[in-house]
């Protein structure tokens, strides 16, 4: 059974998710269907390309991984195919895949343009139901990545600071995601951190100057309620509360400034 | 492997999407259970009434679709077993296949009164679990519709306003679902937009008044923020902000007047 | 297929849920996922609690059940591997199995402590994706609970006031839970009630001194928008109100009073 994950931002109230299932259904009765997420916040890219760098690794090889996060959608934006340390991803080329692009060997990428494996009928507002349900549906029977397109370099990506800067023994980084607890995932990686000390223990990190002590080995190692930062489960930084809301504590995201030394 | 489809109020936070499935899985080990939503507004039936209508038509035949939006749970009201087009649908007799009874061919409505395919203790505020759950494993198996019941004629219906009113060269509209996004789903279906001019392309809309240009092709036709008139996925007019809110912008939706002409 | 289950707080926007997924898929391709709930209150271990009491048992014997409610993640804090009635649970030691203990024979409760069914590297903060998903996938490849680790006694429990107080010919009943549609759900169960009168037909309830009048039948027993009074489908007495939110309308759920006599 061909695993096909679904990322989008249709969130579940509407009819969206079930008929793009349905039409995966159809056309590939043995499809496991996975749902990754469908509350990517509308329209937002960025977050649909850090859900996707963070769950294409943990699933096997020949998984195929659906992303429609597309305000681009019926627009001239292209639809690529892409297969990334053997999982393949089936994405608008909006710069969703950037993330995963950055942290994994690409193996091959492909412009989707036969449309013998669209809907025979396209709306201008729904490429999900239309053309990447069908796609992955017939990628998962056998359909050879080469048979939807041409192999393409250029690809649209987003301007992420992915990396903090590093100097002699300091970091300076920022904050690139926040997640459902409230916890701030910075851009600065567990190597970084190794490069300054030779290893991460020592080190003391300041969020927006407030001094928040050696970096915890998990949240109980301070009393709830209180501030840490930690090396989370992406292997970057991440500034927590013990059972709170990191980012309601610091101030704008986007403005939150992160040290170690 | 038998689709089985799940649509509800039920939200994810309780245990009662849990437990439904697991009264499927306990009867049908084999069955495929796909969430369509657990986000219908609690007890509109409606809402759900439009997420079938464009759900059913995208499985294949002989899947089963679930409907659990049941404010009249525990009452007289009846349990209906339907085919439409192949699919079978199990639901309340509250109005809720409404939207499906009218776009669809319907071929068998029985009323589901057999109770040796319900669990053996019916609680008076979960048929979800004690009466639909099971009725659609026991179909998955095999069970014929005539076993659950005897056929009926007449089941209940919604008060829909499902039909523009269109005049010689013009139409009026109203809307009759939002979706996540904000974009309003009226009732101006693509044929009606043909029957005033032979085809789509010259006609302007207007929204209480308000000029919107002609039809759009996608939503990237108008400038990020700018409202617009799209045929949606539906095939229906849609009233849309480029990755804005449409609902946001145009005062109480049921008040909102849509015009073509 | 063996079937496993996901209850969790993770929510459904990061990737944490799809992560789970991922490695479950890796280790078992076959398995079946199912999810139960996400949408736990972060944190909340009385929530899981109650949810993964009133789903388990719906569920068939061999199957696995996963909760990942664990704000001790990364601290002492043990994980267990418990068999109730022939299912099984992987749960964090820190009370969640109580409801389920309290009500269903417990036959096998084990520390999971072999690593060699983690995965390599383990991180301090997502034990969900890298101890209770290989955990559970090496059981659904039929690895026995022995492997896992000892057996042990002594389990965290919650200080859950699971029952009511009874009296001769009066019962006081407290709120253990508030469900999506703000029904609130007591500790007064259907035992109790006979045990005053012998059924439950002839009894007056009262919520903070309110009077609700008899135990109904059904919500629609009273007019849309009344309270009421009902025998839930966890077999215990529900305070509602028809197509409204009872949990809005008697102050703080923790201080409500519900008294039949």
């Amino acid at each position: 059974m061909a695993i096909i994950t679904l990322t989008t931002d249709f969130g579940t109230r509407d009819h969206y998710v079930g008929a793009m299932k349905g039409v995966i259904k159809t056309i590939a009765p043995k499809a496991d269907i996975i749902d990754v997420t469908h509350e990517i916040e509308p329209h937002h890219v960025i977050h649909a390309s850090f859900v996707l760098m963070n769950t294409v690794r943990w699933f096997p090889e020949e998984s195929i991984h659906v992303v429609v996060v597309d305000p681009g959608v019926g627009s001239e934006r292209r639809v690529l195919l892409a297969r990334f340390e053997g999982r393949l991803v089936v994405v608008p080329d909006n710069g969703v895949i950037t993330m995963l692009h950055r942290t994994s060997r690409v193996e091959d990428i492909r412009v989707v343009e036969n449309s013998r494996y669209f809907l025979p009928a396209i709306s201008s507002t729904f490429h999900g139901r239309d053309i990447f349900a069908p796609v992955a549906a017939h990628l998962s029977l056998g359909v050879k990545p080469k048979d939807f397109g041409r192999a393409t370099d250029r690809i649209e990506t987003l301007p992420i600071q992915h990396k903090c800067d590093t100097f002699a023994r300091r970091i300076r980084g920022a904050v690139v995601y926040v997640d459902r607890f409230g916890t701030m995932i910075t851009n600065i990686h567990r190597r970084d951190l190794q490069g300054i000390t030779g290893h991460e223990q020592a080190l003391e990190v300041r969020v927006n100057d407030q001094p928040l002590g050696a970096i915890r080995g998990c949240y109980d190692d301070v009393p709830v309620g209180e501030p840490l930062a930690v090396i989370g489960s992406t292997d970057y930084l991440e500034i927590a509360v013990n059972q709170g809301r990191a980012a309601d504590r610091f101030g704008t995201v986007g403005d939150v400034k992160v040290e170690v030394s």
